[in-house]
């Protein structure tokens, strides 16, 4: 099991025993996330931009639009913060002070370099493979044209950190035989049934692997 | 209908017409989000962290142990950016290319000022309320000690925007014909069943309000 390094800038100090620094856990929640929030820093600015992403390795790749500020920062090097959340829960303790939430989140750092052209399409398709797997084979494959019009910037994690809270609420000792409900909410980000586009052509039915990711969600 | 200055900073420049500037569509998205993402600059490295928020009026809350790193920059009255994100679909278009997501966000400008000691209970209350209505009155009250080793920040909006896709794919007029399937994949956040806490006294069931959360989402 690989770990990262652990500095000032990505020590989880608040509940520390919640900190995870090894690649498996940290990767785990990167793919599970269908997006990210990137942080970027203009004129002393924060910005923080909701986008897609995919993981190839310890890379994490952006795209969009070649003209998009995310994409022209994201490309230039400057320093860049990804951070991925899943909400698992609404923790309800007894006491307001100890209400909670069961999450998984990672916050990574590192600088973007643009992706060459030869390696574009393969980019691409981590992308598609990320959302639903089973589309790319199945979708019209982009043209040269397209191509062009995407950026796909890879960002290098090169310090990283989760943060994991899981389980029942933990209340002050005395607070336990309060007469009041405690337990946990789960939280499930569910994919319902497909919707056909009205523009469907008539006897194309939805194909299995969308059946199956949906079944799977 | 009250509006927010379109600058370039809060200005949607890719996709314009997926921009909105008004307060309604803002602070619904605003409010329904559980969480939310927020980006501070420290030693020209942005970093963006995941929390809970709160609004009252044109202000967000944020609320954390007052030695955190958040707390720490939001009370400083340092530029701030947070975004709330609600993801609700997988847009499936015929090409690889035309593949988009279903969402609203926000993006919002602003800096913090601490929340005087007199003011603190009512935006705890907000927290809650914004979490689990009914759960406030329900739960025991935070003590003084408590209110102290919470810090809560009011961040006035000064700048905003919100982006927002609705509807099915979009393709090339000439993909129209390919043997491909299209559609969206609807993506809900469920709340599951309440799971008791295992120290659960004797004789508590699941109270109403809860209950009703529940079938609400």
């Amino acid at each position: 099991m690989s770990q990262y390094e652990i500095t000032p800038q990505n020590r989880v100090s608040r509940v520390p025993d919640r900190g995870h620094y090894d690649t498996e856990t940290i990767y785990n929640i990167i793919d599970e996330g269908l997006i990210c929030h990137v942080g970027l820093v203009q004129d002393d600015q924060p910005v923080v931009i909701p986008t897609i992403h995919a993981r190839k390795g310890n890379t994490i790749l952006l795209h969009g639009a070649t003209k998009s500020r995310l994409m022209q920062y994201a490309q230039s090097g400057q320093k860049i913060c990804i951070t991925i959340t899943l909400l698992d829960g609404l923790v309800l303790a007894r006491s307001v002070f100890n209400h909670s939430m069961n999450y998984r989140s990672v916050v990574l750092f590192g600088r973007g370099q643009i992706v060459p052209d030869e390696e574009k399409m393969e980019c691409l398709k981590a992308f598609t493979d990320h959302l639903l797997p089973g589309r790319w084979d199945d979708a019209r494959q982009p043209t040269a044209t397209e191509m062009k019009a995407t950026t796909i910037v890879a960002i290098p994690i090169e310090l990283a950190s989760a943060k994991v809270r899981v389980g029942p609420p933990k209340d002050e000792a005395e607070d336990y035989d309060l007469p009041i409900w405690a337990g946990v909410l789960p939280i499930k980000q569910q994919i319902l049934p497909p919707q056909d586009d009205p523009k469907l052509a008539e006897g194309i039915s939805t194909p299995d692997y969308i059946r199956e990711y949906v079944n799977k969600h």
